[in-house]
């Protein structure tokens, strides 16, 4: 019985996340940004969706939509983001708060009464495009928004106070924290891999151990511009050469590391004509490790790789830490209860880091997380052409009402 | 006697760089393209002072300034260019147009009567900046001008043609050679380094050996864009770590070859975001050796380099030449000669390469050609900061004097 109604329960999902890919600020592709008019209806549409799941619906001042059953005792918090980047895949965010919504209705239809309450939440930004700062959604929810994020603004020149006043009405407060810790069993969260690793494993899903900590930086190395033609290799102070040797170093700092990623993703050489040697290069490094230890002691071996570089060949070496975020661990006893649930769909479980941020990285500092990530094709992301399989679909449903029910059974 | 003449000769020399370069088409800078109210400016001013050395001066058609001794015989040309760059130092084309005069004027004072004919030559365009295309001036004194240079045009949409319509006050035919070979001895250009050889080795001066050949491709390399957290590094495809060996095999390649430099001047990574793994990156190759064969060797080194990094790494890997001029062997008796003068005046010659383009490049379709490199500070040119001692200019103009005395020597 539970296989004939979780087979709908995917087909129903699947015709959701379409639907929901339509609700979009910009014709012909799917982009919505904070309390913009899409993100509206995309609440009204999915808040529809949980009242006839028989969810009480809520939103926040923030926008949050909140859907809650009439479960007694402590509470799950189930969810992720309904805002999505410019030009979206259909998966990302909504994947997280559809897939629960769907497992709670394959459990209602069974008639399975959970011991808890379950609120499922589509935070109301996480992507970070309006405002240029993510997670303002979930910061609201958790009581984390401070006045510093009220005060920024769009491209327009709008503030979130602005927006947030227009939107409740009048000027409130910020929010306080929607619960007591103690009053919660933790937060899931299902979300796209955004990467290959599930796929090279053939696996569906896995769980994810931690949400790695990151730090970027700027780099500037300065040497010598000079004629293309009349100077020497001897002679040379080459800040591309030396870049070269900088970015051959990261990859090979990360590699053999485990979950350690070290990438540098812009460049610029000047002055920049093929006729010239490149007088000075800028850079970024982005390294990331979900062990805090791990990651810094990466970052100082390739600053100091770095350094000797251009040492050696007489190029100034100058490094700016832009951003420097701790990584955050999911709760062992909920990754281990997903872990069984997952193993009892697939054969075996997965444990793999997050290398990108999630809404999860947020709600740990309310209440215990951890994260459910299903395959998808090729690791594309942020992206038309995102893709998951109906029937990575069906076995993520699968896990969440089974997770649900074991859950259940440890409360019992 | 030579001694004072020379000295005073020198102050000569270095006031009038000084005054050439306050001729401008741009104010605060020099700046002079081919055939603007500068350039003409600049003709009639040294134009003058060619006069005032005893010479018959005329302009061609395409605007080289032109002074011819008396003398009878053959013809030596001595010249180099007077049009600049934006924003110019004050010896890169000048030097060669001024020393030579500068030199005669000795000989004249010291009542030397040289056994053939001499011409300064100022050619009217070497740097290719008004039309993005090099050598008008001496393609026109040389009978290389073809009509696809006329049909040239300026940002402006001017064309060549209209140029020296305009310059002529009517449609002229293509200039024929200026001479024949057989009433030519050679072509001497003095010119300065543009490199940094001759001041790490503490010298005034050298002779070119050859000026080099050049290759310049532009190479694509196409990877796997992804996301620089969630795409651990076994499972990269990154253009830019693939672009970096490359620009390093690039180097080691040219390392410990001689003459032999290879430099990667530009680069672009895409989508070029710090937080994505490069998806695919251009840059550009310049290749240059004064033997051909070994500019080839070199190259099809580097391009197997990089077909082989490539490939390890699952990278597609394209090259494409934009450009591939050989090289120009300077004449053996000339430049024997002239590293007599040289050797005479510093105590040893130097024999180097020119890795960057000169007039003589062209004028070595018409006669034998050599050079004369002078030091310059830094190995700086194209830069209102270029520089060279006046001692410097005294040893050059010293050589010069040597080198006209030993040729007449050798004809006597």
């Amino acid at each position: 019985m539970r296989r004939t109604s979780l087979a709908s329960a995917t087909q129903m999902l699947a015709r959701r996340l379409d639907e929901l890919a339509r609700v979009t600020d910009q014709p012909g592709a799917t982009t919505r940004t904070f309390l913009s008019p899409a993100m509206r209806r995309a609440n009204t549409l999915v808040g529809g969706w949980m009242r006839a799941a028989g969810l009480a619906v809520t939103e926040d001042r923030v926008g949050n939509l909140v859907g809650r059953t009439a479960g007694r005792g402590k509470t799950l918090l189930l969810g992720s983001h309904l805002d999505t980047v410019g030009d979206a895949g259909r998966f990302d965010g909504t994947l997280g708060v559809l897939l629960p919504l769907a497992a709670l209705e394959v459990l209602r239809q069974e008639g399975t009464v959970l011991p808890f309450a379950v609120e499922v939440l589509g935070f109301a930004e996480e992507e970070g495009v309006r405002f240029s700062s993510a997670y303002l959604g979930s910061k609201g929810y958790t009581g984390l928004l401070k006045a510093s994020d009220l005060a920024l603004k769009d491209p327009e020149g709008v503030s979130v106070a602005e927006v947030l006043r227009a939107y409740n009405g009048k000027a409130l407060p910020l929010p306080r924290p929607a619960h007591r810790p103690s009053d919660l069993l933790g937060y899931v969260e299902v979300h796209i891999e955004q990467g290959p690793v599930l796929e090279a494993e053939g696996l569906a899903a896995g769980v994810v151990s931690a949400i790695a900590g990151q730090t970027r930086a700027k780099v500037t190395l300065t040497g010598q511009a000079g004629h293309a033609g009349t100077t020497p290799m001897g002679l040379r102070k080459d800040a591309l050469a030396a870049a070269a040797e900088f970015i051959l170093a990261a990859e090979s700092a990360a590699q053999g590391h485990g979950p350690l990623v070290a990438t540098v993703g812009r460049i610029a050489a000047h002055p920049g004509a093929a006729n010239v040697i490149p007088g000075r290069v800028e850079l970024t490094l982005d390294v990331r490790h979900p062990v805090d230890a791990r990651r810094k002691a990466a970052f100082a071996r390739i600053r100091r790789a770095g350094r000797a570089i251009a040492g050696r060949r007489g190029v100034r070496f100058a490094l700016e830490v832009t951003q420097d975020n701790g990584a955050v661990a999911c709760s062992r006893p909920l990754s281990a209860l997903l872990a069984k649930s997952v193993k009892a769909q697939q054969g075996r479980s997965r444990s793999l880091p997050s290398g990108a941020g999630h809404d999860a990285v947020i709600l740990s500092a309310l209440t215990p997380v951890t994260m459910l990530f299903v395959r998808c094709r090729g690791g594309l992301s942020h992206h038309p052409d995102e893709f998951v399989h109906p029937r990575d679909l069906g076995a993520a449903l699968a896990i969440m009402v089974d997770f649900l029910t074991r859950l259940a059974a440890t409360l019992a």
